[in-house]
């Protein structure tokens, strides 16, 4: 399935112990909608990882996360600056819009990253009456495109957004991969935001996501915004014990760096049978590539790609093994060749 | 923890064989955001269940589901009819008014079943410009109160609404029971509706609710509804499979059987010690007594009631044993006695 | 046309005063969007009688001026009390639902007037995470039925409100016809209001609507949301103007005292005809009768009136004459013995 | 006041005829809400002008306009095409978002008009699950940066966009000044639009503005939205009479006429004394110039122009006279060399 392998790190499936954990929690019966043990679990690790004030709701989609988060953070009358990359912008189908009203004001970069001058002249801009007001940054960590901001770049945005009285959104859909990346904990990876959105999913879980809000006047009307957002799930539990999985220990950090490590791996393979390295430094799990029309094609055995060229994704997850760079390897020189 | 058992069916966990259709389901990578197998199975499975035209999107709460059908089927200029006791009325946190705007027209009901009169007076109400457009009649099959409508009743609910150009939508959080109750199958439980829910959770699963389109042009939107209520899930297929585990074969009977089976008996018990039979008909797996509040409250060990009595709901679960209600019978007996 | 005269006290025109100062705007060009010297005046006058933290925004419909109102007050997770008879809930079809999000929770009441026992429950229902959070209480003054609130009704309303942790929003849009009730000034009508709206539209404008805020923090985003509730008229001196007539003298006054005067002596016309009396108290410019069928149908000239007997409501507008009241009164007495 | 002539077309009041048409309507009682003869009346005239199927509401914005326009044709999982400088975009507070939802989607345009190659990109883009459909296109007549299509570009742009399934919205604010540049009356100069908005309070009205649904399916709900958009006035007849004024003879004509040609001697004064010409095609009534920061800081006396240079925007209006312009010629000359 050459169309399906390495085409997105939420192909994979569960990593073994987050489903012996969500078994685990298939004890007996349990407080329903968050009120049970395995979610005071959850938060307190939450609070572990991000400080003793962090306030936390669980989420089963990365949107629904980022959704609440913002949701939180922003009146109908506000503006959010973000990359035109940005999952906010450009895949969540107009949720955001939907759910808040805000507008997500969409700007350019060359790697997904925003720069603290586009936050200074996003501030600038706006207000009453015709104009929205600016309110928040969005950035991802890592990026859309698998870059990452290094710590003094993410002081450097906060700085830039708390100056001019925005706050601060980390989308942390793959938090774990640019901590791993950044030689540092999930917290510091994302340091400076006011909430952050912490994924699961792509590290291993089956569905969850959380939202952090380190600004407990932010956390307020978390409980509201979480139900509203229809992310309440009656058997709370069984999410919550997902996250207990990937943080009570090192497991968040061994599958981010496997798939880290397959990424380079599959950097390495592609400049040795291209002839050109990634279109985009490879610091996560993703590797952008710039390959031909043909083939792009012939990679493609499923449609699931169009077959026009261009910059191309390949993804590693937490599960990618050494057969499936070797196997990637095999159909991409195949590709050239063929 | 008697202030646990029994207060809810969505105390209970997973069902074993959900369970093991979910780790089945974990075998290798598979596309994403339901292009995998097993979803396409379990839309497969609604369409036996409800005809060859049904068309499915799966969520993983009831509240999305119920939002997601009525988004389907009303503009923010609409008014939806419902019981005062109805969920999407009483506990979804405004979630349908932020998510579509329309207005919910709630009315009084003895046992939260709505009558033909009402949906011909809601019909008649109504109309531009100062009043919205009145334009679907939601109940729930069960009710909240879980009284069951009757093949007849629903007949003349649906034929009532259809008269007047409203469409029907059936919460089925519980059709399952309802199902049992009435002695059909799932459509049949809720026929004459355009749009039913279909609950998986309260039936034995983890997390899985679906919104059953039968009406092919109400569908039109699915997909984009799907994920702007932020339930399309990128490893879709766990939801997937918890469908398929229930609706494949019986377990969706005999998992609503048990609970309703337990009710009838709990109803039995309370009778014997209260020395009055519940206070509305018993047909489902919702029991509702009429309790003084010292009972409620030596009832409640854990404070998770409000102890003024009044009506009090029971419920029983896919996997309350007689155990259970023997254990009830001596709380309650004490609680009388005490 | 019997079927116009008194159906509303919107079908009035224009007092020729308030046509004057428009026309008197109409000098040269000003700066657009409520920049220019008579919006700065109409300010200052509603500052001189609502106090001088009074901020204000002005909209043409009072639908606008409340769906502003109210969403300066409440979020989409919120709930707001309000009478079943309420403008608000009854003839905005849907407007702050489509607008905010919000719940309006309507409660039913003798005579359009909720008491402070209906906001002490409303108070302590509610909450996360199924339901709404009970956020504000919105009052009509005098109510959609004619009646006013005394001061001490209004006040023993706003502590009850304030207690709970409630904002009072006041819908003044006949907020004058109370002030001549309850003889006193337009602030003290609405006393204890966080927010409310002044009505100039029905008190001999052309359109005109105010929405008063008299909390600071809560006038803050008042720009935004003018411009959101499409209510900032580029050429917004005529709004202002309109509001200049009517405030800087006692225009508003004596407009307000016809209507009054009006509507008690065609209470008593209604009373020597019909042999009873008004269906409520005749306290400003609504009389409400209990009427035969017969009789609707036959002063129903033109069908704008339904021929179905019960509550009809009859309204007096600033520029009833003598002459009107006794063309009523040979009407319903030919309707009487026709 | 050289900081407030001809910054913009709406500092300047309104025609004498249209005030008299207000002060005409107000005789005696009519009914409300639009079931008035003069808005009969209007509504015929917007058909005479429009087509016989054409169905009118009317706003006293044109944001409102715009809003209800684009509510009519778009779902909240929709996006709509419109230009960068596009006033629905770029000042309208995000009321589209807001009110409907929808994503709009802005592209770069060199003069404020999009291309059918854009319309046609745009409709290749998008699509479910994780885009919105796209589903309409919104272009101004004339742009907001005074430029206007040719009918061939309309007619091309129409085209486009109805081959790929997709609704045309004209914002025609300023339709009347796009007509008499086009020598076309007004529904020539939209020609291919699905639904048009025609300004008039830019032409010489108070505060009117139409909405001209010329699709009948699209105007359905328009009742509804009109109230929804808080734009329903009680005393409708005065809008109504508004355009009355304009458009039952050659008003609308005479005052785009005079605008149009006060831009073109306001253009030839400019090239005089600045030595270069206007920065875009002056083709209505508003002439942007390239002009060094100096200049413009000395020509906004009251400081309500930014003094950084760059693209400035001059606007004639309905009564911009010949000395108007000499005195911005005065003006312009001292900045020069003063």
């Amino acid at each position: 399935m050459p169309g399906v392998i390495l085409v997105s790190d939420n192909t994979a499936g569960v990593h073994p112990d987050v489903l012996a954990a969500i078994a685990a929690a298939n004890e007996g019966h349990a407080p329903s909608y968050g009120q049970d043990e395995t979610t005071a679990r959850a938060h307190e690790l939450f609070r572990a990882h991000f400080g003793e004030h962090a306030e936390t709701v669980l989420a089963v989609t990365g949107t629904a996360a980022n959704v609440i988060a913002l949701a939180a953070m922003v009146q109908p009358y506000d503006a959010v600056l973000c990359a035109e990359t940005a999952h906010v912008f450009a895949d969540e189908c107009n949720a955001p819009e939907r759910f808040i009203g805000a507008r997500l004001t969409a700007v350019r970069t060359p790697d997904g990253r925003i720069t603290p001058q586009q936050v200074a002249a996003f501030a600038a801009g706006g207000g009453p009456p015709h104009a929205a007001r600016p309110r928040a940054v969005s950035i991802a960590q890592p990026t859309e495109l698998g870059t990452v901001y290094s710590l003094a770049e993410l002081r450097a945005i906060a700085d830039a957004a708390h100056e001019h009285g925005l706050l601060l959104h980390v989308d942390g859909a793959r938090l774990a991969n640019a901590a791993v990346a950044l030689g540092t904990g999930l917290a510091e990876a994302a340091s400076g935001a006011d909430v952050v959105c912490v994924g699961g999913t792509k590290n291993g879980a089956l569905a969850a996501d959380a939202v952090v809000f380190l600004d407990p006047a932010l956390a307020e009307p978390r409980r509201y915004l979480h139900k509203q957002a229809m992310q309440l799930l009656s058997k709370a539990r069984f999410t919550s014990a997902q996250f207990v999985a990937l943080l009570s220990g090192e497991l968040w950090r061994t599958n981010a760096e496997n798939a880290n490590r397959a990424a380079s791996r599959l950097a390495e393979v592609l400049t040795g049978i291209s002839g050109t390295g990634p279109a985009l430094p490879v610091q996560t799990n993703a590797v952008f590539a710039d390959l031909p029309g043909h083939v792009v094609a012939a990679l493609d055995g499923d449609g699931s790609r169009p077959g026009e060229g261009g910059l191309v994704r390949f993804m590693t997850a937490f599960d990618t093994t050494g057969a499936d760079i070797e196997r990637f390897g095999t159909a991409l020189h195949a590709a050239f060749t063929g």
